[in-house]
Formats: C-alpha cells, structure tokens, sequence
C-alpha cells in the first residue's frame, strides 16, 4: 500500500488533537439545535430549570442526563458575557471526516474556501449561506480562522451543526487536492478583470469552489495562486465594496444559478 | 397651491428635529471618509498627535481645525469600549433629501425597504451592498431600526457616507409612495411560493424595492400587505435560512442582472 503524503498524515493528527477538545454551545436555540442533532457528540447539559422546561422535548429526544443549575451561579464555565438563556451543552467538535468524503466533484458541487476570515459573525453567516445553496463545504486553515465556539454556532444560527465546517493544515496544499479532484477554484477579488457570471458560465455544472480573503488583506499571494481563476463580483458603482459574508452569497447564489441553467 | 399631505408634513417635522442632533464617528478609517466627504458637515475633530499626522491630507482638505487629546483622556464622549484608534469627529447626520427625489424610477432602479432590522452589523452590511449594486436608497422606519451612529458607520466601512439611508415616520405609507412612483415592491419571505427569479423576470427593468424584515419575526403583517408580491430566495436545501444582510446583498445583485438582462 502507498505510503499516506505528509499532508494527509498531518490532517489526520490535527484531527486527533481536535478530537481532545470540546466546546460550550449556550443559548436556547444553540442547545436545541445541537441536543436534537444525532451526529452530535454531547458531553454535560447544564439548564436552569426554566430552560429544562422549554427544552423538554430535545432533551428527553437526546437521551442526556440534565444538570439544573440556579440562573444566578451558572455552573457552565462560559464567557462572562455569553447571552445563554439558562441553556448551555458541553460537546465534541462535529468530526467532518476526509475532504474526499465530503467534495465529491458530482455536477454543481461548490464549496467555500475561507483564507483568514476570522470574524465569527462573518464566518456564522457563510454557513448559513454555504447550507441554505446547499455548498459541500466551508473550508478554512486551523490557524487564523474563527474556531468552532459557542458563539460561532451563535451566529450560524444552527447551520453548525448541520454545514460542514472543515478546518484544514494548509489551505494551499488543499486548493491543490480539490483541484486534483476536479473543483476549478474562483478567487474573489475586486481589482479582477472577470466578471464572476463569465467566469461561472465557463465552468456551467462543473464543481468549483469560491475562495474569499479577509477584509482589508484579502487573498494571500499563494491562495491567489492556487486559485484557477481571479473573478470580481460586477458592480455599478466604483466605490465600496462588500462585506465578506455578502461577497459569499452572492457567490454561491450566481454559482447555483448557473449549475441550474 | 396643495396642502400637504400629512406624511409629507410629519417627515419633514423629524427632519428638523433630526437636524439639530449630531453623532460622533470614530476610527481612522470613518474619520477619514467623513472628513473627505464636502458633503458632511462637520463640527468637531478630536484627534491625538498620532492620528492626526496619520490623517494630515484629510484635515487638510477638509479645513476643519484639529483639537489635539492625550490617548490616555481621550476628549471625545465616546462608550468606553469604541476602538476610536485616537480619531473622534462629532457630525451631523446626513440629510438625504425626500423620497422622491432619491426615488426617481428610472429604468432599473432598485431600493431597500428594512421592517425592523435593528443589528448595526446587518445595516452596515447592506449599506455596503446597496452602495455596490447601486441601489437609490436604503430605507427604514425612524423607530425599531439601527441609528445612524458611529458604530454603524464603522460597520458600514465608509457607506454611510455615499449610500443615502433614509429614515422615515411609517414604513407603510413610504412603500404607498414608492408604490405610486412606479416601484414594484418584494417581500422576501423563505415561506413564500414565487421564487425571486421568477418575480424579477416580471419586473425586468422597471423600478422595484426589496422589503425585508428582522430575523424571526420577519415582515410586519401591514408590511407584507403593502408588498406587490411576496417572493422566496431559491435554495437548495429544505433547512436553514440567510442572514438578513446576505439575502439583501443576493436581491441587489439579482435584481441588478435582471435589468441589465
């Protein structure tokens, strides 16, 4: 059997390390969202008997034993400032599995490639973009990427538990893996010449992927150069430019579009 | 001569109370856009030693006087927690003029209607893509929506200062307006049976309006009441549902394609 490339090996040990770690979901919908999500690895449930009460059905569902807790001394360790509602679940990150498992290359498959996006009410809406237009995955680098939080899962508003969210070594070494499995990879930036519609009438139902910087930066000199294309999103005026979160709905609204036509 | 009709009156009576309030914007990146704007009026410019050499070309040709303040006592009555960068500048609020002379009707012209959507980031977003796409305004009830602050000018990364956001007594009776100008007016609702798509082949280039309401509660009934058609952004998956900003910005593009086509 051939030997596994270094990039592979260094996933799966990422994976393992990730496996270790758990999280704090808070807040009524969060906790009921995720106590109702077989797939979901569920550790402590801590309520106060009010929350008990209105999560009744998702907790007698999911099977965990609840842990009443009085309002005033919360005994969830979270954020001083979390808005939990009297409702917080200790659990697992969602394990994605392999990037081959999950990008299949069928017609009109589209992921979402994050390079630095950090922003967690950013990165909250593009899952809930990438699930609602039905993208494969929304793919970052483990470092400098909003980490799979209690309020990341906030702001998605339940597309956490149900979008895959993969948080990969190297982003570069990963552009290069789907472009090996057929994905032809659109980088937006706003000072391109190709309009994204052009761009995505040339790829019709092929599988691609939209590749997006953080504001301000935007795409890295190797993410650009691993993109297969630069497209700009066509615009009427000359001035402003979109938040990240948009740039991506757009994206993958004109992508669907166009898988369709 | 007419008499006026009472919304007409009313408005302009908020105007004027309007006019006599003045907010502060903060960081270097709102400061400079404001100061370089002729069209806002400025009043005050609190900057320390470090911002202003930073915004020397900007004060300059704005030919406001800096008063210069120690970082450490800040001088500008900004919330403690606002990252001012050293930059302050007390403003008045734009003055974006009456609806009918932002809303011409002009072959593909384009507006927001938002019933309620108080979060700064969600406005500032869609001040963003309405300045993008091009859209003649983005309107919003005086009461129930984000403020013009500097905050919300900080999300809006400079939109604020070019996109008219106009703020007016009764949504209902503006989209009766817009209505008599010619305006179609869309409802996104995830529940509703016509897809967007569908609904902007119709309109074509004619002027439209896309109305769109909070998260959760959605559109107000008389809201809805007031739309020509309620339409549904077309999705793959039967779960999940978009930001507010991130639908809007898929509207404007969409809306934008269709009068171009």
């Amino acid at each position: 059997m051939a030997r596994k490339p270094d990039w592979v090996i260094e996933k799966e040990r990422a994976r393992r390390t990730g496996a270790a770690e758990t999280l704090w979901l808070f807040g009524l919908h969060a906790v009921r969202d995720a106590l109702s999500n077989p797939q979901r690895e569920k550790l402590r449930l801590v309520v106060t008997k009010n929350a008990a009460d209105r999560l009744a059905e998702a907790i007698a569902a999911s099977g965990i034993a609840p842990e009443i807790s009085d309002a005033r001394r919360f005994a969830a360790p979270l954020d001083p400032g979390a808005v939990h509602q009297g409702a917080a679940l200790e659990v697992r990150p969602r394990d994605w599995g392999r990037l081959e498992e999950l990008c299949t290359g069928c017609p009109g498959a589209r992921v979402v490639l994050l390079d630095r996006v950090t922003d967690p009410h950013n990165v909250g809406a593009i899952l809930r973009s990438a699930e609602v237009f039905g993208a494969e995955a929304v793919i970052a680098p483990q470092r400098h990427s909003a980490p799979e939080t209690g309020a990341l899962a906030k702001t998605a508003s339940g597309a956490l538990e149900r979008q895959p969210y993969l948080r990969v070594p190297n982003l570069a070494r990963t552009m290069a893996a789907l472009r090996g499995l057929g994905y032809t990879l659109l980088g937006l930036d706003g000072a391109a010449d190709m309009p994204l519609d052009a761009a995505l009438a040339e790829v019709g139902e092929r599988p691609a992927g939209f590749v997006l910087g953080a504001e301000g930066p935007g795409l890295r000199q190797l993410t650009r150069e691993n993109c297969d294309r630069l497209v700009r999103i066509p615009a009427a005026g000359g001035f402003g430019s979109l938040n990240v979160s948009n740039a991506a709905a757009v994206a993958l609204y004109a992508g669907r579009e166009e898988a369709r036509a």
